[in-house]
């Protein structure tokens, strides 16, 4: 027996930048978040001590802002794959790099009826995503969504499920249904239209949500994640995690009121966790687009 | 000498309630968080273990609940004059009541087109808050908005400022300038449309934020606290708390490369805190409207 | 009626700071945040955008640095005041300062039985707090602690409130109390022994919540304050906020069970929240110490 | 091509109970988290809405409550295996599950030099953790910690690492290294002593941590995770994240002050992310013990 080193990687974390395009007086601006992991040959780091082959978090993050200028940040996943290819080229010893950027959305203040040249308020909680993992020739691009709340104020059953002995629910034809939606999708190649993909897919998100008579939120889920699929070609496979914020009408009864469906508590914990995969049957796996660590990335 | 029990006040905090109204198949939600603080004759709470002044917290949140449905939400400011209205004449013992609300607002799913009639997503992290005191014969209503986050690319200097021992700072005139606004103004009366006053508040508050060329965040605050009560005969008075959400230019030269501000780290912390209240000198002051607990309301 | 510049302030906010006590091997660290605010005559940059008043916040922050090279941190307290009273006597205008200092927690990592010199863990969520206002003449010291969450088994009852048409909530002699303290003390004069009062009457809370029978959250809340002030002769007053975490007794008769307070069911929200003062009545009032400004400090 | 069903697991996340143990008047409380993730053939309640194969996540709810009452919660990983066992065995569907468990620390508050019987406080934001899983007739159990802040005030070196174009960071000799260790071990079975092993393992940890000089952030996380394994015959990997909490010396040279190691600036953001793997060579290696899913558990 003996104790190794296993896998293993490191990076800079969340490196906060503001990009202001402003070649006009019409600024535009993106305002992103940029997570660098490099694996390779860090063994003697490790077990030694020796740094010879280790590029610098610090280093890392300088490389992100210098890319930042002389290329701009433009689509998430572009800039993503320029800093994934620089890192796996830039020395002997780094042969994988993952790149996840979470891009937060800017609108145009309204003054007198139109957007302002230069002044812009944030357009709330949700968050566009991409994770790009380049690991020696192939690459991976998985985009998607965070941070977007979603209600139905009817629409939505839940009936016919196990009844065992620990069962108190009820079967209900009539509930509020609200998700928090974290979409993931991969996309079938790097060259691919970001920028037009992404409002047109998370389009369909919701208004699939909205459509789609809910009979369980697993129902909702693959619902979502097949119409994105039918709909976007460039799309191989999409992950969601869906999770059941319970809004429980309240018992109004010892106040001799009725509540048909109107006073709702919104409870925080515990909630439902609801994740599911929907993909093309025809597309090769690629689970090197997906891996975590636990605590991480 | 004698210890004795000074100012105290006890409610229920964070009632997290949705509303829906569904009279039509159009459906509206109003989706809020109510806290209640009440204040009065407790004294024997207090020293002797003696609840029979005390109106549960439990009993409080109950109330919520059912006058939610039997009135129904509407504005946020009506919903807690009416509570605070009854806690302070439900026993004899409650001579006050304070009642925070924030409201978060919910969008349409749009589908086709159109708005959907029942399925909504959360629309950012900005929330409209209202806190209404009623004490014995006295009411107010101070309502703002929360989580405002705004950004001007250009239009902001800095400079001219007091140069000591500890100055490192140079003088700028042009820089990011970003906060998040929080901002709470008392209205002049309970009898004021604070659903049509509420975007139209905001509104300035926007408009001037981009508009007025900046020498100091301060001299922002004013302007924007200034042209909210100069549009608003409604408006007593508005606190302004502006952090500044500091955008440093990267330097860049290390790689041979310039930053004509245009590539920006943002950082957490610290941030400067600017905070200020613009008033009319012909009202009434009314601290009572604004005053809180340590480490609570 | 004119619209005027009313209460003002500014400063840097969470200037995060550790401190090396290294003139033997046995290190010793303090870890800090601080927050500054001034107050004084600055309506010129408010109304002109002139800053030849304005102290920088970039400069407060650097003051902070070099006060903690000059004379170390030591005693939050002290260091607040010297802070305080440093920028009060710094330029012509600015004629009222707070420091908030926040310090966390660290205690040594123990090998083979002992402290290690110069490894450290931190010991929890809770913090020590002060807050030191100087204005003109006058300084005041508000000391506390932040994030102490307790919690008894038993020895807790609730009954005898008042029943009205919203009440449904059974009188109980058993519960579980479970609280996040946040308790704030005004000292009776800056020359104190803030490092010897601080765990004294952290003790007395923690012992106080312990060993008295509870009625009431409020009963307990005034019980503590009251040892503390008993016990303490170098405190005026004492604020304490103590949200009642609930923990409801699961029902588990669906399942054949029964529940004698033995599994709870932990809420979030909402919570009840006990807000109350203890002072002694031949101590002067000091509201300047403890004044707030809405969203922020 | 066809769209089709992938992966997809439900469950009820953050089930939060107290559990106390009442025997006899000196009490014993654990505090804890349960989420709970089931997978097997759920086809057709995503493709159909036939909720016939569903265990309601509500009914997960209930019978961690109902086993919490029956069997007492003691250790989490033995808690975590009755659940995971029982939701194996209860349908025919179900094939699969996970529970994960944190558990919240409680000291007894001191009362005249003992340990009080019935009134606790919380012991900081560190907490135990475990991942149980069961998958038809495999179990793994994945126990750690997380939240467990740390630093060294000095034996800690960066230097000899790649100097690229993008590289400014100077070598250092001597520098603050904070992190908080996210740990996660693979026990070689599931007949171990969990509650000895977990005390040990961290002071193991913790130890490292203290005693070793550094050269490399990974250096020390190397060293961790092979002394956890060569003193514990029972874990057969460990996986380590630890973010690197950049402390950096403050520049005090513009106020004429030197700054040897004494006065450190502590960032939010960025950081750096350190994650590896440390584990036996002859121990079989086991992915599904620590599968995750995008945006869940």
């Amino acid at each position: 027996m003996a104790v190794v080193l296993g896998p293993n990687r490191y990076g800079k974390a969340e490196v906060r930048l503001v990009h202001v395009e402003r070649s006009t007086p019409v600024h535009r601006i993106r305002d992103i978040s940029v997570t660098s992991a490099l694996w390779g040959d860090f063994t003697s780091a490790h077990v030694d001590g020796d740094n010879s082959h280790i590029l610098a978090t610090d280093t890392q993050k300088n490389t992100v802002h210098a890319f930042a200028r002389t290329g701009g940040v433009g689509e998430i996943e572009q800039f993503g794959l320029r800093l994934a290819r620089h890192f796996t080229t830039a020395t002997p010893w780094v042969t994988g790099a993952r790149l996840e950027i979470e891009e937060y959305g800017w609108q145009r203040i309204e003054v007198n009826g139109s957007g302002h040249d230069h002044a812009f308020f944030r357009s709330g909680g949700e968050h566009r995503t991409t994770t790009v993992t380049v690991d020696r020739d192939t690459a991976h691009v998985v985009s998607g969504t965070a941070g977007l709340v979603v209600l139905k104020s009817t629409g939505s059953a839940f009936r016919g499920f196990i009844r065992d002995d620990y069962t108190t629910l009820a079967d209900t034809d009539d509930r509020v249904l609200a998700t928090e939606i974290t979409a993931r999708w991969r996309y079938t190649s790097t060259a691919v239209e970001f920028d037009t993909l992404f409002p047109s897919i998370r389009a369909t998100l919701l208004e699939t949500f909205a459509q789609v008579p809910s009979s369980a939120l697993q129902q909702t889920l693959y619902a979502m994640g097949r119409e994105v699929l039918t709909a976007h070609a460039d799309v191989a496979e999409i992950r969601l995690s869906m999770p059941n914020r319970h809004h429980f009408p309240v018992d109004l009864t010892p106040f001799g009121l009725d509540n048909p469906n109107v006073v709702f508590q919104v409870a925080d914990r515990p909630y439902g966790r609801i994740e599911g995969t929907v993909l093309r049957n025809d597309v090769p796996a690629a689970e090197s687009a997906w891996s975590t660590f636990p605590g991480g990335g």
